[in-house]
């Protein structure tokens, strides 16, 4: 039996339909039937070739979720279910060594150097071939974590959990935010909308939304967003003022900078009080620099600035059980639906922001 | 022109309505004409003679908000905005020292040795007499602070931030919660319902509620809890086997004693995971004791238990913001509102506890 | 080539000297020759027949150092160090799953519920036999995590790192000490002489330890303890009005049971201040029961009771590298060195508490 | 009887000798007969006219110790000490209102937007003139918080702890250091050598400095350092290989920058490792800026970029208790002591770095 995967050969052109053969199972492999996989932004710039880390011929798709094909050996999820045949699951998508400074001294496992994530690493030049989410089968092996979910629960929901869900996951972590807290939220893609999300479910006070799109400032508002600031209907000072009236002329606790801009981020820095965070997480991949006054912007301000690299399970443990609480609201993100070989289409629209979040469901007929 | 208050002369007698004189003010005080009183469990133990603080005569009463009468010198609220005559406004109920160890090394002014609060620690027997909740004015010096309310809200609804909401957020900042988290509340008072919202309000995944009165447990239903379980209906055995099944058999993450009766102290033990966390805010005063197992209770199980000990105005802030988010919902908690010559009565369906929370309306006709 | 190891036969009777053959390597074993095996007081415990987790007949000893023999695949160590045939190595003690809710969710893997120790869960029953460290080598597989050390580092040094310091790093990691907090220390065997280094190499501003043996207590001396206090010559009465009258009426910040007595535990919460922290970390096995006073004890002292259980890989971290800081100091610690088939008399001089660290050296002649 | 005191009457002259009467004390004031008073670096600034927060004329120093003359009214220590005249005290150096949101909702009063500190925020245009510690007594009010120190101890060797000891102990507070953690400290003035005593106080494993005085290095050695960088003989490029080296390829887990030059923040943003901490205390003035990129320096690095603003009484306590363990090693920072009217000489020592810390005894013969 052969799986179809959707594979990048060469980049900005079209991805072509392969048939791998499933694989011969070692110990502690899962093979994964893929039900749904998700469409990153971070995908579109792998296909462009802007991302060095890519390696031709692969399978993109690092987000996804399905029901356990095949496995060899006993496995248990995160929360020591025993995992078995038919099982629908979601998984940690950075893999890492267990036993470096950062996995176990620091605990810091998103700093592993020897992580990696099927569809980002990856290549498909050899066995076992079947390394990407844009397919129709995964193989997973035994340094993988497992989420089991229930099988009533739509997959295609739940896949943004698992990186953008999980990435702002790490930047709440990071941002010692309290019960009460200001916010403030920059960019209104999955990051910014799960930073909206994850605000108002930790006790924010109060969540400002900057973004410069209507319909997703709307979608901010449905999940908490107290006040919604259009970019292109106000200026950065109209801005900040605002946020300083808002504030008591303080500015917010924290900031999240989930949209990837050094403007934003410089925002940012201007808009929290002095003593704030602000918490950087949309710089995927290298895009400009920021000029900081040490006394100003640091010393004075006794400000925290803190960047944030992806992830790891924790971070997903927590982005999924925030999507399991409000299901229907995180189902309205799913805007585009595709079949597998409409890969192509999936990436045009994330590219061009038709869509919120776009997902492969390869079985769907 | 005098204020009236009610005044405790004798331990289980009815309180006696008394007026005062409204005293001259000294540089940085503030009158307040209350507005709403809110009646306390403990307002019932000091008036049956239980607590040793206690000095009579004495006008009970520490939950309070309403609207400056007068002040002398300037004063803003801790949000940073200048106070002035007409203002409504919420106080912190405990006064600080504000320089000693807990206050100034530790910034844990709850603990402040010098720390009393009016209507618990104060007397009326002098000037400037006006010291309690349960009255028309209460006089408030330099140390305290405020937070200034907009005059559309309704007061009755806020005062329970001052107090039960106020120790509830002392109890979640001492309990490490972690988004995702699973949480077990014990007890479905003021205290508990409180601990149902900030549990919600700080992303946990299950709010698992033990409490023995149906009607209460629906109203934490109302507020975030995922699973009721009736005491009187379910055993303890019952109930820890319902815990362990609904958590893989691991138990709770954190286990937040509401109650402040030593059996459910022990349930909470028994009912976090290794690792877990048992904060116990339910004793405000002397009742009962637990017996441990050094080993299986603490060391095997890297058990923290975490006494609760008041609040300070960092809590109030927190608890204000929570109900901010959810006033309806916390206005339903007011279940039971009296003029002020109706004390009595309030004592009664408190103890009685066919109240959930009952407020004083000093100026209400 | 074979290579020998003292057997625990029979509970209570001198170990047995066997001969086991070295193994055959799997893809990512290491095969260590012991050069220095800790022995512990659990070990005293286990050849009583004490631990329920004993499976005979088992090689004892699970604090170990040495050289690594024979390897299979790469392997760095917990700093990215390449491993080779040749280095001298320590390795955490405990083997965990990395893949649970306590490995990856909650990064607190030493309540991973799989997690093993050699020397104390094995048996040599079955091949590959050499799974405790009272041998002239042990087998390691993928799991285990290792330190590289210099080699003219004197390994019985560092044994201890991986066990009771390990336990003890785990106990302050978990008691939130700050820059000039007051300490007490209840012990003074090889858990009480690490929290009297870690204490003062944490930037305690007082450490008052509490122990019957004067000899020991003069070592607690010379790692910085402050005060001395010997059980024999103080009733408990006397040592806490001593210790109220050192800390300002108040009561140390911080007090670290390490006894592993229900008296000590007692003790150390009567001798905290209010808001205070009482970590116990002596209580290895079942020891004893205490009974606390739910509003004295913990609530209105809003008091911190942690329990401690093991340590994981960070744990020995923080040890070793305390231990580097000080080796001459921590040299002095092993009062005693036998050679392997003397390990009867070790575990003699330590259950008669003449030793304060035994260690066993397979290699010495 | 009146005072002498040394003032600041026009930028870049000599200070003015001055002879003000001994104020009347109110209720909770304090006047301190001046022992020591230390002469800081911004001091210089101050008086070169760079700093606009000076208001002329004006009684320069605010780092004091010295013994109480008078008091009216009670008066605790942070320790719950009472006072009296003829107690050794050493003092805060800022003085917050105690009610705002940095006071007591962040418990953050070093961020106070009320905060002052006598000597920097004061003139002494009018009464009650001696508000600066370049004198023979210094006014206190109700507001301050003091510490009493035993007799027998030498004043002008805590001074340093009530500046730049406190915000070295504020950078350390934010740092997150954990014990085992390797540190980097740039600066060898006061700040960087009180952040290799606290580096070594807190379990750092190594303790690189780069600095430009051999002398200078030569003390932070005595204080702890592992490794001593001159930067005028190494390059930062050889500077960045040698602590890659010594931190096996990652670079350290924090950097202290306490130079307060945009060089010295570069530098050590590329010295930390990934997910490592970058604290900057150093800016006490506006002195240039710096360029980040946002990914590479934040975003893939992790990177937690922490300002420091001055410092709060904890901040004095931890800094007193550390000075307190090694009172012979900071004596000897005292390279400078000068009777009141050489306080010119004085400056001039500090501005050309001959000495390390100058201090004044206004009552020296």
């Amino acid at each position: 039996m052969n799986a179809q995967a959707m594979v990048l050969e060469k980049f900005k052109e079209p991805l072509t339909p392969k048939y791998f053969p499933l694989p011969k199972l070692r110990e502690g492999d899962i093979l994964v039937k893929i039900e749904a996989a998700g469409v990153c932004g971070s995908d579109v710039h792998m296909w462009e070739g802007r991302d060095p880390r890519t390696r031709l011929p692969m399978i993109l798709g690092h987000e996804g979720a399905g029901e356990i094909a095949d496995m060899k050996g006993e496995k248990r999820d995160v929360y020591g279910v025993p995992l078995k045949t038919g099982d629908k699951v979601l998984w940690s998508r950075g893999v890492t060594c267990g036993h470096c400074y950062f996995c176990k001294v620091k605990t810091d496992p998103s700093l592993c150097p020897h992580r990696f994530v099927h569809g980002i690493h990856t290549s498909c030049a050899e066995p076992p071939y079947l390394t990407g989410n844009y397919a129709q089968y995964l193989l997973l092996d035994r340094r993988s974590d497992f989420f089991r979910v229930e099988k009533d629960i739509d997959l295609a929901t739940l896949v943004p959990a698992s990186c953008s869900g999980a990435t702002t996951a790490h930047a709440f972590d990071l941002s010692g935010l309290q019960s009460g807290d200001s916010v403030l939220v920059q960019g209104v893609g999955p990051l910014g909308i799960f930073a909206v999300a994850f605000a108002h479910s930790l006790g924010a006070s109060q969540i400002i939304v900057v973004g410069g799109t209507e319909a997703r400032l709307k979608v901010c508002h449905s999940f908490g967003a107290t006040l919604l600031l259009n970019r292109h209907r106000l200026s950065m000072e109209e801005r900040r003022k605002i946020i300083l009236e808002v504030t008591g002329g303080r500015g917010v606790d924290v900031a999240f900078e989930m949209a990837g801009e050094p403007e934003a981020l410089k925002e940012g820095i201007l808009s929290v009080r002095n003593g704030g965070r602000c918490i950087t997480a949309g710089f995927g991949e290298p895009h400009g620099r920021i000029e900081l006054d040490c006394f100003q912007d640091l010393g004075r301000k006794n400000l925290r600035l803190q960047g944030v690299w992806v992830s790891e399970t924790r971070h997903t443990h927590m982005a999924l059980q925030l999507v399991f609480t409000r299901l229907n609201d995180f189902a309205r993100l799913i805007t585009h639906r595709f079949p597998l070989n409409q890969a192509d289409e999936a990436l045009r629209v994330i590219k061009s922001r038709e869509a919120v979040k776009a997902v492969l469901l390869p079985f769907s007929s």
